[in-house]
Order: structure tokens, then C-alpha cells, then sequence
């Protein structure tokens, strides 16, 4: 079974949830400056947070699955239940803006986070599985350090919010300035290959 | 008339139930882990049950049309009706959550469950009808024993509903659970079909 | 330029369009089937409309890019301006459905269905006028009966409407039972092209 | 990397910002003609100036990757910043249309719009530093007149606005019309390309 509608389907769901975050930034009912900044002050910051994490996802997903060539159905299983962690961004983010960034809902943010972490953490586990994609996926991920270093400031966050929310923020996005920074891992694994004649995606025109 | 864009329109839908279903459940009020509890009790659970349903529809219609070379235009609405009874479990999901599982509500989810594996059932008819695509329908899903079971648990969940709705849950989520265990019978087929140097799928690089 | 990304952006608002029409449905305050009867009488029915409404116009549309090859800037804002006034049937549909089909909803919910037929028909001239695909479409399409018929009916609606609003629903549901009845004429000219060694979009593997 | 499936995303997200927009839309709340003029007096206008500007970006992206054979992960992220801005439109939109054209609300919007022209303008620069598909973006571009102008004239509205909020219109509507007059760059470089015997895009069936 080829990837290419797990991963059209994945596109789909992941486009929606970055962009019906935006339904949660409330108009302001007065045409003032003011009242922009009152309505979208915590709002602004915590949609751009999320919209960042669901662009790492997205980046990273379509990273993965370009080395990975057959799916079955422990895989499909794997994904959804990486898009249902990230389906309830929408609803943590807008819970996260509506209390000012109050403790519980500090801490159930970073729960969602390290869930859809873990999830995305599963997920690879199981494509390693796969014979030949596994093999290729473990080759060009190595040892992986972004992926076991973000549940653990994802778990630091949760345990700075029972002190003070506001300080859970920073490893929040410590975590999405790091994927940030270009990863060229698997593009490079696939130069490699392709310059030693290697898989059988080379579609060069020379 | 290829399949691929009947696919893409399937994916698109089926991507944006299963994301807006996340609209239904309410900000909590208060924040606290109170207030998340009163707010998304039945919400979380009856999202998380829809949401497997629909992952299931996409993964069975997934593997159905990898078997289809062509569709034609009864396919087309086959699969409309199909897509527009899965469009109402957004509805009937947040109905069921609103009202606490009360009985009718109960009755009328299990309705709307019945009326899409109706739709399913009838747009696989349609298809093995199909010259060709059908035959290989036939012999990849063999008896259909699941998909000849899972109306019967609906209907004994919509008849459970009426002595005690929280049972009807047990049926429905029996539905999903049978689902969800892997299911290898088309990709079996397909590997077979491809060993036999058969359909021309076959896509192998070496 | 190809086809295919006008035909996947297209997929993707009319799969959102079909979709988001379901937001509309108001969930039932009581757990009654009485209350459920008070919240949906008008809303399922036009939402059922809607939805037919949207599949015709998806499945036509995948039809006629059929026989286009390419598309310029011209096709792209022709096919835009169809997008536009299909993205208006939520918002009509659901004016319509909370006055209980009174005058005023009636007759915009039948401009709003003439604009889009407008909107389609100069979509096709537009694309009569591409050589090569143009003279596909003209002799595949023929006299275009359907097409014709359509924006009278719907005038025929409106005009309907200033006398009594119900009546005004039968020339609306002609037309999609109109277009529902298949319509073979774009697949039997490609199975005529292809057994004629046509024009190049033959793909079969024997 | 190719390109693919970074458009498909972009389209998807596109097409959703370019059809939730119609949320903003309050259905009137009297079936009479004059509660629907209303409810959409600025309503319609600036849901109908919205959607022409996505229409227009999906175009100028379009034709942009047609001339981009492989992303890195620069371009990914410059991309999504573009999508970050585009995502916006329907809250700065919503907010014009309910303050019916205020001043902060216009120049808000203005700034918007003037955000998304700077992303796609950086999203270019990235685009052009990449070897091969650069040389061919300046060839086709040539000296990118209209997107030098447009800032410019988004500039020109926003300074307006401080004078008299309606008149900023006139540079933003300005900046539409501008781009929808068809721009055949692109396709006509690949044309000429395609004679050439050029790039290796040429899918010709002769």
C-alpha cells in the first residue's frame, strides 16, 4: 500500500487544525487598538505557538514518510492517533488563551503536547518495524536527539507550571525554536543514496 | 474515469469531519481541572469514539478503492451518500454529548451509525458490480463477516438504547474495537495478486 | 500548466463548502425526538439540498477538467468565481433554513443557485475557447440540454417564490434530480476517443 | 525534496482560510430583504475582497512552484510564514466588516495585508537562492513590477486610513484588480522553455 493517501489525508486533517485555531482569536467589539490588544493579547501568542508546533509536525511527518514506501494497517492506526493528540490543540490552545495562561490549563497544554510527542514517538517505533523503510528511517534519523529531548522539556514545562505558568512557556518554546532551526538530516541521507545509486527514488533529468 | 480524485474528495471530507468534531467541545468555564471534567466528561469520550469511526471508514474506503481501476457515475454518488451520512456524526456526536447520553440521542447516533454502514454496505455493492474491480472486491474481502456484523451491533446497541442508553455504548464501541484489530485481507490479497504477476499494480523497483 | 492543482484546490473548498454546511444544523436543547423534529424540520432538508447541490456541481466539474489539458489565468479566475458563489450556499442555506422557507431566503437561496449556474456556464465557454480541449468538450457535452435548463428552472423558482415559498422548492429539486439521473456522455466520449486511439489519455495495461 | 506536497498542504490551507471566511457572514436575523442588507452591507465586500486575494495568492504560488523543482526545509518555513499572515485574513476581515470600516480596523487590515506581501516577497528571495530553480524564477519574473507595487500601494492605504478609512479602499482594491488582470509570465517562459527543448518539464503527447 503506498503512502501517498495516508499522507494526502494527514495533509488535510493537519491543514485544518493550523487554521481553525484562527476561529478561536476573538473580534474585538470596540474599533480601538485597545481593544485588539485586550481581545488577542494572550490569543496572538498561543495561536502562533501552536501554529509553529502543527508546522514542525507537518515538516516533520513529510520528512518521515519520504522514507518510508509501503504502510499497512498498524501504521494508519499509529498516525490517527498522532492526529488525534494534535486535533485537540485547537481546544487546549483556546483554553491556554481564554484563562491568561492560568496553572491548569498551563499543564494540560503541555500534557496535549507530550501526548501528541509520544504519539509521533510510536509512530516511528513502528515504521522502524517495517522491513527496508525501517532500516532507511534508522539510518537517516541516527540517534535522534531533538525526538527524546523534546518530551523531556515538554515534562519540564508541566512541572514549571505548578510553580508559575508563565515559566513553563520557556521550555514550551524552547522546544519549537529547536525543530525550527533547518534539520538537514534525511535530505542529506537522500543525496547520499541517490549519489551512490542507491533506492530507487532518484528521479533526476541529467 | 480514474479514482484518484474521487480519493482526494473522500480524504478532504472525511479530514475535515473528523477536525471539526474538536469544535463541539467546550472551552471550560473555569480554569480548573474541575471544570475541564464537567466540561468535556462525555465530550472527550464521544469525540474519541466518533473519531475512531471515522479513521475506520477511512481506512476501509482507503483499502476498497485500491481494487477499483475505474468509477463511474452511480460509484460517484454511492460514495456522496456514504460521505453524507458521516457528515451528520459531528451532529449527532455533539448532541449525544450535550444531553449526557440520554436515551434518544442515543437511538438516534446508533441510526446515524447504521445509516452509513448502510451506505458502505450499498456503495461495495455497487462496486462488485463492476466488471473487473468487482470480481477482485469479491475474492479480497471474502465472507465480509465484519462488515455483515457491524449493523446487527448497531441495531442490538439502538434496541439496548431503549432499556438503558449506557449500554448502547457497548455495542458501538464493540464496532469500533473489531475494526481496529488489523485487518490484512486486501493487502494480503494484493501481495498474492502481485506474486502471481497478476493485475498490474505492480510497482516493484527491482 | 496541468490541471491537477486547479482540480485538487477545487476538491478542497468544495469538500469544505459540503462539509462546513453541517456547522449550521443547531443541536436540539431537549433530549426529545420532538425537539429534534423543531431543530432539524427545514434544516435537514436544506441541508440535504445543499449537499445534493454541492456533489453535482463537485462531479460535473471533475467531468469537464477531464477533457481539459491545460488551463491559463483566465480558467483559473473563471473557476474562482464558481468557487465563490458556491462558498455563499452556507450562508443562504442557512437563512432559508431558520426563516422556515420565507419569501426573501427562498428568492436569494434561488439567486444564489442562478449565480453559481451563471458561474458555471461562463466556466465552460471559457473553456470552448482553449483549442484543442474546447473542441473535446463541445462534442463530448453536445448540446448541453441540462446545462440549459437549469438557470430556468431556477428563474422559474424565483418567480415561484413571490406567490407561495414552498412552491418555489419544486423547480429547485428538479434540477438536482435532473443531474442525478447519471449522465454517461463525458465517459462514453473518452471510451470512444480511446477506442479511436485518440487523443493520448489512454492508460490501459494490456 | 519535491514539491508536491508542499503545494498540497498550501492548497489545503488556502482553500480552508478561503471558504471559513463565509463563517463571518451572520445570517440575517428577519427574512427581509432590508435585515440581509444589514447583515452584509461591509459584510459581503470585504468577504468578496478576502477571497479575491487568496485567489490570488493561490495563483501567484501555483505558478511560483511550477518553476520550483525541490524545497529545502528554508522554504518549507518561509511558506508557512506566508500561510501564518493568509491565516489571519478571516479575523482582521471579520473585525473590518463588524466595525464597519473604523479606522484601526482598516489600518489593521492594511497591516495584514502588507504582512502576507512581505512573507511572499521573502518566500521569493528564498526561492531564488536556490541553484537552478532561482536562475529560472528571476528569468521568468523579470523585474517583478507589480510585487514591488503592491506593498507600496498597501502602504499608500494604510496612510490613508488615518485620513479617511474608505479611502484606503481605493489602494487595496487597487492592489486586486492589479493582479487579476492575467499575467502571463510564467506560462509563457514555459512555453518558450518547453521550444527550447529546455528544462525537462515537457509532457507532450506528439
Amino acid at each position: 500500500m503506498s503512502t501517498s493517501r495516508l499522507e494526502a489525508f494527514s495533509d488535510g486533517v493537519l491543514a485544518i487544525i493550523i487554521t481553525i485555531m484562527v476561529l478561536e482569536l476573538k473580534v474585538p467589539e470596540e474599533p480601538t487598538l485597545h481593544a485588539l490588544r485586550e481581545a488577542t493579547s494572550t490569543g496572538l501568542l498561543t495561536y502562533l505557538l501552536s501554529f509553529v508546533y502543527i508546522g514542525i509536525y507537518w515538516s516533520n511527518h513529510h520528512h518521515l514518510f519520504q522514507l518510508v514506501d509501503d504502510v499497512d494497517g498498524s501504521i494508519l492506526w499509529a498516525n490517527l492517533h498522532l492526529l488525534f493528540w494534535l486535533s485537540l490543540y485547537p481546544f487546549t490552545t483556546a483554553w491556554l488563551d481564554e484563562s491568561d495562561l492560568a496553572r491548569t490549563p498551563t499543564v494540560i497544554y503541555g500534557v496535549n503536547l507530550l501526548a501528541a510527542a509520544i504519539a509521533y514517538y510510536l509512530l516511528q517505533l513502528r515504521i522502524l518495524r517495517v522491513p527496508g523503510s525501517g532500516a532507511r528511517v534508522q539510518e537517516a534519523m541516527g540517534s535522534n536527539m531533538k525526538g527524546k529531548l523534546s518530551p523531556l522539556l515538554y515534562l519540564t514545562g508541566i512541572a514549571l507550571a505548578f510553580v508559575e505558568p508563565l515559566l513553563a512557556l520557556v521550555p514550551y518554546v524552547a522546544v519549537a525554536l529547536m525543530w525550527l532551526v533547518p534539520d538537514r538530516r534525511v535530505e542529506r541521507f537522500l543525496e547520499q543514496e541517490r549519489a551512490a545509486g542507491g533506492h530507487g527514488h532518484v528521479q533526476g533529468d541529467q
